[in-house]
């Protein structure tokens, strides 16, 4: 994994095990070809900026020909914004206070602003504290997590422009394409749910450009017949996605330095744990992470600080040993750590602040 | 639950929901229970600071007669120390380079320090970048992480010793005893480990004077022939110790606050998901967190933003409304904010830093 000097003149402090690693040439590959597949179809691309909250990271994605940011909470708006992104959606059915209208309206003062919405109340909360802003009503694609029933969305859709509101169009999140073979399922259900949406919204008289979907294991089936997609982990994926095939380990981009602790016949403990990594561990998954570098080993146990590691064939590595571990779940990982160790060629060439680290709200 | 009205002079930023909650009434009766029950055994309590990270806790904990605090990373030794702690426990093998070595030769120059070896090398380098610290060794008592076999005990001391760290004792982490009716078990099996272990110690000629154990589950069972327990979630629980039983509802001093942003017939969602509450499930837990104030209730899904509650009879309450949740796992939790706001009767009276938070090396 080359080692992690710092080349230019200043003295950042040193590298400590747990840290967060992102490789640029594999992010930058990533950044390009989802923008180009992505405008082969005709497709905008809004990648969600929950994954990586970096501004770095945002500008690549800009200057690849993103549209504009998708985020979850006002805080990743406001820190997005603060990046220099001019066009941000906030795809979550945000409930809304005076508090958080005033923030919402602020932001719609200085970027072009869309803001989810699912529910009648919702939408006349926002109209009441942010006055009149964009919304996209929110459709239950399958994932059953928020979201109307398709042929709901026109009573929202109404409601909201009554309220002032200006409705731009329909999205949904396609989650259940989260599994092992679900992906081809999912965008086929996405793209029946927002076809039915948009055209329940349209006859009830609202007007609406915005057919918005995509998630990165649906994100090279999403249809043309949409108008964006909005993938997040495609960026620097992760284990998740390598299990589910929708990347090679060739196209992770992210890892964490973990340090070999404890060593036994067929096993390490590498100083890693869900504080760094992490705790998702959904059922279809091997493990709770892996090895980027030993495709048979699997994390078998993971507590706040130990992530126990099963060897395949041969010795174990020394005590000391510094492995590249890739979590199951980039979004939450990075949602750890304050800063991005950024390596070229296994060289440190800079580090990145995750900007909206714990901005939840 | 209140309102949470900041009612001192100062202006703090509003409360936006999802933030997390600790009263510290009920944290001041759980410090002064667990006080009082290992002095009744005759037990040094070394209650564990990975937990709340937290300065003003851990100068409650002092304050109610514990002996010092257990952290689990360098890191967190030296926020500590700094929240005025003199005598730390680092029950981690740390493995130890040449940067590490000089910051627990400054902390030991500063506190009473103690450090966990589990192997003859990982002895050898921290006597070589640290020089002559206090030691305590490790054994696996059935949690199987990290650890030596009981019998395998005597040579690690005899080599830390001939390296030149001065060897305290034995310790061992009980994990095992997490897992419903699993504590006894585990007590049973940590009071076996630590005997056999401090004996092969002292019949290798090395002279010791600590023998500890403990975790909250095992607390309650935690013998009085060890001399020391380091339980760190009963300070605040969570939804693990009270479905384990180690705890009831009354006894919980954390939640996160959060709003319900969505609401169908017998479930709602909230704005608080696993970048609030940690991802944590163990198979035997019966959701990914609870309601403080509604027994019935589960989390049965939990992605970064959402948590998907079941409600039990009865109305779901309104979008808007703001519940107490109860996370699976604390100490994942805690590690997630910055700040804990406090609360007595209801109120907002302070608010604490999380001054260890990522304090992860």
């Amino acid at each position: 994994m080359g080692d992690h000097r710092w080349h230019s003149s200043g003295v950042p402090a040193p590298l400590r095990t747990p840290y967060a690693v992102v490789d640029v040439d594999v992010l930058d590959r990533n950044v390009v070809a989802m923008a180009a597949s992505a405008r082969a179809r005709g497709l905008d691309l809004r990648p969600h900026a929950k994954t990586h909250k970096c501004a770095e990271i945002a500008r690549r994605q800009l200057a690849s020909g993103a549209v504009g940011l998708t985020v979850a909470t006002a805080g990743e708006a406001e820190a997005m914004a603060d990046a220099g992104c001019a066009d941000l959606f906030v795809a979550y059915p945000l409930w809304v206070d005076a508090d958080r209208g005033a923030r919402l309206r602020e932001l719609a003062d200085r970027v072009a602003l869309r803001v989810g919405v699912e529910s009648v109340e919702g939408a006349e909360a926002l109209a009441r504290h942010a006055g009149p802003v964009d919304v996209v009503v929110e459709v239950d694609s399958g994932h059953h997590r928020t979201g109307v029933a398709p042929e709901d969305s026109g009573a929202v859709a109404v409601a909201a422009a009554r309220a002032g509101l200006r409705v731009r169009g329909v999205f949904t999140f396609p989650g259940h394409g989260y599994g092992p073979g679900s992906a081809p399922r999912a965008a086929s259900d996405e793209l029946a749910a927002l076809g039915l949406a948009a055209a329940v919204v349209r006859a009830a008289g609202v007007e609406i450009d915005v057919v918005s979907g995509g998630s990165t294991p649906t994100a090279p089936l999403t249809s043309g017949e949409l108008t964006e997609m909005r993938p997040g982990v495609y960026v620097v994926n992760d284990a998740q996605q390598w299990e589910l095939g929708t990347c090679g380990p060739d196209a992770i981009a992210f890892t964490v330095a973990a340090s070999v602790v404890s060593r036994r016949p067929g096993r390490v403990v590498l100083d890693a744990g869900s504080k760094a990594l992490g705790a998702d561990r959904p059922d279809w998954t091997t493990g709770s992470g892996r090895l980027l570098d030993v495709a048979g080993a699997r994390i078998v146990a993971l507590s706040e600080h130990h992530a126990t590691v099963t060897w395949p064939d041969g010795e174990p590595p020394a005590l000391g040993a510094v492995l590249r571990v890739v979590p199951n779940h980039v979004c939450a990982a990075v949602n750890l750590v304050d800063e991005l160790v950024v390596t070229s060629g296994g060289d440190v060439v800079d580090r990145w602040a995750v900007a909206a680290r714990g901005a939840n709200s």
